[in-house]
């Protein structure tokens, strides 16, 4: 029986998107990115190794994967096995700390712990550099999920030079995010497979990796001079290129809801009348908001004219992974 | 007093659009567009020129329109005048036969009639050919709507060569739209102002230029072979890349409707039960549906869960100008 060590890490939102893959084994993107960690939503993962059991156990919020569900989290034990020469199975308990079905980027906080906890309890003792680089083979997203406040992934050309970073800003400055949680739909396709499809089908894919490297190198900028407009008109541009391109594969997706339309609009609305703030979406309905803090009053009595309160989830900047053994 | 001249003009719907201008004191267009005249809406204008009248009198369903509304058409009438030399004002009746509100294209149909009875009631006699290229001074889209069936505009690089032409298609197949009026809203911004900011901001508009060149070639071949299924998806995919660039554009903006992204669900789940049919949408939330008419029950019953039968208005392909004096 290994130790029983366990991680914790938060989820991150992209200000400047991942949008498809350069190399799907070793999950290299096209081009690279930059997120916002946040402090509201965090996966727990606990992680053993024991010879006692047969095969991996997942639990997932106190219930079992089935084999099916738990094949992605196996693949990735299997990585860690093969890096670490630890030969057992693993008994994982994992508890996500989102609001249910809220879609919020759970594989990126998820990957990131399990990276953490797996490899320690499989005898590693990895950098932060090393885990980020172990967390993109689970989920791209969770490449930057070890690290706190605002976080550059590095696209990178091979395994070694694909990794995340933490940007040298304490984010001791006045910018949030309001997620606004809204009523969960089938994904008309998953991340991985819409990616996928945009890369091989998208006219408009090879001028997204040049604009989205134009965006990283302003978003640095931006986020050095503390300047919420620039972060946020930045932001909201790249992440409606980054769906323009569903709209423009074959078959055109968008993940889009009636309710997605309503906050982009209420959004633009409370701009027009002076409120300081700007939209992102990932591959689902929910939209976050980019703002200060001074007027998130504003913004969340604007919102509930069409939300309920507790659709409505203020998140602050938020750390890097934690890791303790049991 | 010259002569009243009455014409009668359809409306028509783009399979590859056009979106964007090179030039845009002569109309000319960044790319050739295709498209379908239909027979369902059109509009009606009778022009005389008249020495007694001391301004242009333009009367719009039965109401005279104020100086500011007017000003595109009379900027109109004076083309004409500066064409044929006639320099008396004119009295213009124009009336839409179109569902009230339904924003369905317009400017097509209105401009091709008031091209095609001005010219005439000025002195002018006009071939189709140069009809079509007066229209388009007045809106791009009235550069097709002076013929029936399939049509192509030629981008063309001056006046000269800038004009529309039928494909030598009699449309005697079974292909027709079902478009499908929804609830009026204001646009987020004008066609004009919109394709003016693509062309100004978005990366993908080169890309798009290239593929609408592509789809045109395409989509010849397409009618050619009175092929359904090739008309359609080359229809939806280039609607879909159009509404892409304006999300990729800065301010990013759309113009879809929570009506809009359910007629759209509701298409892709008729032909994953295998019903033949492809949408496509112009610069408002309205979608039309283009389908062969064996499968109008099957659609029309779909649609009649979200919307009242009345919203469901099935038109077929439609003939060209027709012009009378009186």
């Amino acid at each position: 029986m290994s130790k029983i060590v366990i991680a914790k890490a938060h989820t991150n939102i992209a200000l400047v998107k991942y949008w498809g893959k350069k190399d799907p084994k070793l999950m290299l993107p096209q081009n690279g990115s930059i997120s916002l960690t946040l402090d509201h939503f965090y996966t727990e993962t606990s992680v053993q190794f024991s010879t006692h059991a047969s095969e991996d156990q997942i639990t997932f919020n106190d219930t079992q994967l089935s084999p099916v569900k738990a094949q992605r989290i196996v693949k990735f034990l299997d990585l860690i096995r093969a890096k670490s020469g630890q030969s057992a199975r693993a008994i994982v308990k994992t508890r996500n700390h989102v609001p249910t079905s809220a879609g919020l980027a759970s594989s990126a906080s998820g990957f990131a712990a399990l990276a953490a906890a797996g490899s320690r309890a499989a005898g590693l003792k990895l950098s932060l550099t090393d885990l980020s680089r172990l967390a993109r083979r689970g989920s791209g997203s969770a490449t930057r999920s070890i690290f706190g406040g605002f976080v550059e992934w590095h696209a990178g050309e091979d395994d070694l030079s694909s990794y995340a970073e933490p940007l040298q800003d304490p984010v001791d400055w006045d910018i949030q995010m309001i997620a606004v949680v809204l009523k969960a739909t089938k994904k008309p396709i998953s991340s991985t497979a819409g990616m996928q499809r945009v890369v091989a089908t998208s006219p408009y894919y090879p001028a997204w990796v040049q604009t989205a490297n134009r965006d990283l190198i302003a978003m640095r900028q931006a986020i050095a001079d503390r300047d919420l407009t620039a972060v946020g008109t930045l932001a909201e541009t790249n992440a409606m290129r980054m769906h323009a391109l569903n709209l423009s594969a074959q078959p055109a997706f968008n993940y889009f809801t009636a309710e997605t339309l309503t906050t982009i609009n209420a959004v633009q609305d409370l701009r027009a009348q002076g409120i300081n703030c700007y939209y992102t979406l990932d591959a689902g309905p929910n939209v976050k908001i980019i703002c200060a803090s001074k007027d998130t009053k504003a913004i969340t009595t604007a919102l509930q004219r069409h939300f309920r309160a507790d659709q409505l989830i203020i998140a602050q900047p938020g750390p890097g992974i934690s890791i303790t053994e049991a």
